[in-house]
């Protein structure tokens, strides 16, 4: 692996937003990586909204999961998602620009334990999302190549 | 409210369903309502898959949360999310028909907790959705209408 | 190991509660043992309520943690808590007899994801207990000596 | 209610520990106290290990619920559990002295958000909770006697 954690995470995040549809077609994108967390952001849609004229619950978690899979895959192994919650404090409607912000809580050797904020642009506090991950043994191609 | 509980689940669920552009847009239906329960189906598009090429945590986790609004909507108190958690023992790929089943697991006045299964076509579960819901005091139009 | 899943099972939850201090701190008996699933039950005594005159939660959420633990270690693998969640649908008093039955929900090699219901006597459900654990490589004594 | 948040805080935890009959088996002591937070701390006796040699989650999960119970019933309303969550990134044994730092992380007029992190005397977290929870309309004895 690189000898720049800094570098490899962002190739590493680098590559897989790049084959991330999903994160593609929910207008979501990465503001910032740095070795174990990552910021993203997204703006609700008209599409993205439930019978109750708010937010549906789905894209507000989608947006927390991408931040996860980002931050917690920037180490060089590929790491996959075990359990995730979620509560939210805040509704959340069309227009609004939020922004998801992770960090890692804790570790072991293959478990990580991380955070998720999810903010409204007013500073207003809308999702507050957990996620353990598992870290297999396999690398990141961008991992790989700088070994 | 209506005296017969299945003609207003069916009736609430089909005036939710009618504004969710999200689920509209995932492309979820849904096949089966009764009182605190809910089935819905939908299939996983190319749009839909994460960086690893499996399908995005964000995509089942809609399904079921979908399920859930459905399930814990039917008694006709307006009902909002709380807290969820979601946990994975098995990837989902292109072209997979999920589907969600909520059931609820147990409530009180105010709450209620509701359990969603999400199995693949072949009947592997891939998702295990929890869900807890606070029951406003607000009727659904369709609980209003038939008191 | 055995080829008797349950003559497993069983010598397997043996030597478990044998060593499980907390387990009989608490009260807490083994009601029945089979592949992947166990049924605990215990009687709320005085010291276990809190300051608002009911059971402490983290007394429902032992009783819950003992019936995960004692199901998911019945393959032979010793088996570890990842993640653990819990709501509470009804209070629970002095007095009380609450049983746990835990079952597992879904696995696959490495994970398990189990639920557990805790019901008073009377049959109200006062807990419901999530558990996702870790399949280590270890095995336990007792599928050991059988293999 | 009194004027001084900090003196109602202390007043209420005051209350509600003396008349909590599990913190004090369980050794569970008060160390800090503020508005929407609390610290508590406890030494793992023999007595609280299970069948593997390390300290039951039961244990580990008491001692961030009762720090969460102090911290959300610090306003003056009673709050009630709603939910809880807990991972465990590193084992506890016997000896270890366990400090649970209970903060607020969200809330609405009805529901709070905390989480807990627990943390072993080395600094390495052992613990990780989130619980959700009620407010109730009740107020305690303190913040009545203050109004």
């Amino acid at each position: 692996m690189s000898h720049d954690p800094q570098v490899l995470a962002e190739a590493i995040v680098r590559d897989m937003y790049a084959g991330d549809a999903m994160s593609a077609w929910l207008g979501i994108e990465v503001v910032e990586v740095k070795p174990n967390a990552a910021v993203c952001r997204m703006t609700i849609r008209p599409e993205m909204v439930n019978g109750f004229g708010v937010c549906h619950g789905g894209v507000t978690f989608a947006l927390a999961d991408s931040a996860l899979a980002f931050a917690s895959n920037t180490q060089g192994r590929v790491a996959v998602s075990i359990e995730n919650s979620m509560t939210y404090p805040a509704p959340v409607h069309e227009g609004d620009v939020l922004t998801a912000v992770a960090s890692e809580e804790g570790s072991s050797r293959k478990l990580g334990f991380y955070r998720v904020a999810v903010t409204r642009e007013d500073g207003t506090t809308v999702g507050l999302f957990r996620g353990t991950i598992y870290r297999t043994e396999r690398l990141h191609p961008a991992a790989e190549a700088k070994q």
